[in-house]
């Protein structure tokens, strides 16, 4: 199969053996795979893939039609259209999916929506609800709306009728991330410097990182939750304890890459019992902004690396 | 009625008005009140008692009889034994109590024993279980233990079938704190220094504050949390949010003091519920240091101040 192959350099189309599914596993034939920030740090050499994934291919999130089912694999059908967070190999003709990590895509959904749904999507919706525990009203604040993740999170904690706040650099997208909720104007996109008076906030995403954290924790309403999934703009940070302590706060951080398979489950059936619904309504929508074929992988990952993207930049190779 | 009295300087004993209890209220007439930190924070003006708390009369917790009971109040009857967190005024020979913070003293517990009491359990039980989530058989690490906080924490671990780590400076203390626990051994008693090599924990309560963060956090197992409710080493601390990320860890921060009726009330029956049994058992003690008379005031501060001391000093008025 053809494959985006990198180890430490530039990521390259190339030949690959074809992966088989093992026990509990489905082969998905891919036709749509989003780039994430982990691809960034995985081809450079700073981000390993985790024990069973491929070493050598990029990819965490794919969509696909199945077209071969390992021993015991029942979940799914040859020729359904599925699609799944993985620990590496997605950016592939062919890769091997456990059957308990993946999820119907919906009718209506097109590729290019799938293959950049599943990584961004399970991130979000397990920061907000499953680790920040987001209830119905309350104020949250989005740190990098504009991009995959956050552009995510935007739309999930507007659908359960919180205000949202979305911290936007580049003043050219505040617009369209504040179209993402639709018409009913539940979110504002603001610039990120001095963000903290538009709080306080009861939740805080967080995918910069460390610059944003003093500020983050001033913010908090009593009782808030700062989930942190990202450190883009940074890892060490300074962190006031009295000051977390006087809002009786909390900060979460998480990956989901490294949680083992029964957690990376889990969280799929979340989405699908939550997401997928809202996706099939028309309520929840992929933002994407280009995509390139297989073969132009390194112009795809040139553009991702450029920034001033709404959402999603995917890889398809679509029939 | 004689109390406690500070205004930002030393605590001396002086007359003040009798309170008097107002709707849903009880009237105390105070057997005992334990010594905390925040006392000795309001006493030298760095700490304000929050409204509605008397602003001269230091004191978080106290035990003693109802002498009166307010408009409404039906939950205890004159001469009941009664103790309970205050916001202030716990010092002095009478106090007002809110009937739904205050809890029954159990049998066979003494007034010192239940002076010391309330503050420094319903701390340790609101750390360790409403935030934190401490579950049968975890791997516990208590720093500070031999305070008041801290050797209930380690007992309150401990009842669970919790393996406590606890971090002792003093050398002297440590056989102490590991004989809080009972017989059993499930307490293993260590030097600050290096205590990381003891875990990793599932659940960390700091009780120092900063310069500990950066071990904790490297410490921590998968899903763990560290819950912050002293910072008496320093507030400002480095955290490594990537390391966080990594252990998908949370970093709790809380006080009691500042919280609303409603939650203070909670917290209460929470301890009414899971704690005094273990008390009524004997599987809980409260570990009195020393105890002064209410005109020996300062003299107990100034035992208070200088440490090395297992457990609570407690100014004690029982007839």
């Amino acid at each position: 199969m053809r494959a985006v192959t990198a180890t430490g350099g530039e990521p390259v189309p190339a030949d690959r053996p074809d992966p088989v599914a093992g026990a509990g596993e489905v082969l998905v034939r891919v036709r749509a795979a989003g780039l994430n920030n982990a691809d960034l740090l995985q081809v450079t050499g700073t981000y390993p893939a985790p024990p069973g994934s491929p070493p050598d291919i990029p990819g965490l999130e794919l969509a696909g039609e199945v077209v071969a089912c390992g021993p015991g694999a029942s979940r799914f059908a040859v020729g359904d259209r599925v699609m799944a967070v993985v620990g590496g190999g997605g950016q592939a003709e062919l890769a091997v999916v456990h059957e308990r990590t993946a999820m119907p895509v919906p009718d209506g959904m097109d590729w290019p929506e799938a293959g950049g749904f599943p990584e961004v999507f399970t991130t979000a919706h397990d920061a907000l609800f499953t680790q920040a525990g987001l209830g119905p009203g309350e104020r949250v604040c989005v740190h990098g709306a504009a991009g995959g993740v956050g552009s995510a999170g935007v739309q999930l904690a507007a659908t359960t009728g919180a205000r949202v706040v979305a911290t936007v650099r580049r003043e050219a997208l505040r617009a369209a991330v504040e179209a993402l909720a639709g018409p009913d104007g539940s979110v504002r996109a603001v610039d990120p410097g001095g963000f903290g008076r538009h709080g306080p906030f009861d939740v805080i995403l967080e995918l910069i990182g460390a610059p944003n954290l003093p500020e983050d924790v001033a913010a908090l309403a009593p009782g808030g939750r700062i989930t942190v999934i990202g450190v883009g703009g940074g890892a060490k940070a300074e962190l006031n304890l009295l000051a977390l302590m006087g809002a009786r706060g909390r900060i979460h951080a998480s990956t989901l890459r490294t949680r083992p398979l029964e957690q990376k489950a889990d969280a799929a059936r979340r989405v699908e019992a939550h997401v997928l619904p809202l996706v099939a309504a028309g309520r929840i929508r992929v933002a994407v902004q280009e995509t390139f074929a297989l073969e132009e992988a390194p112009a795809a990952y040139a553009r991702f690396r450029a920034g001033a993207k709404l959402g999603k930049i995917v890889l398809v190779d679509a029939p």
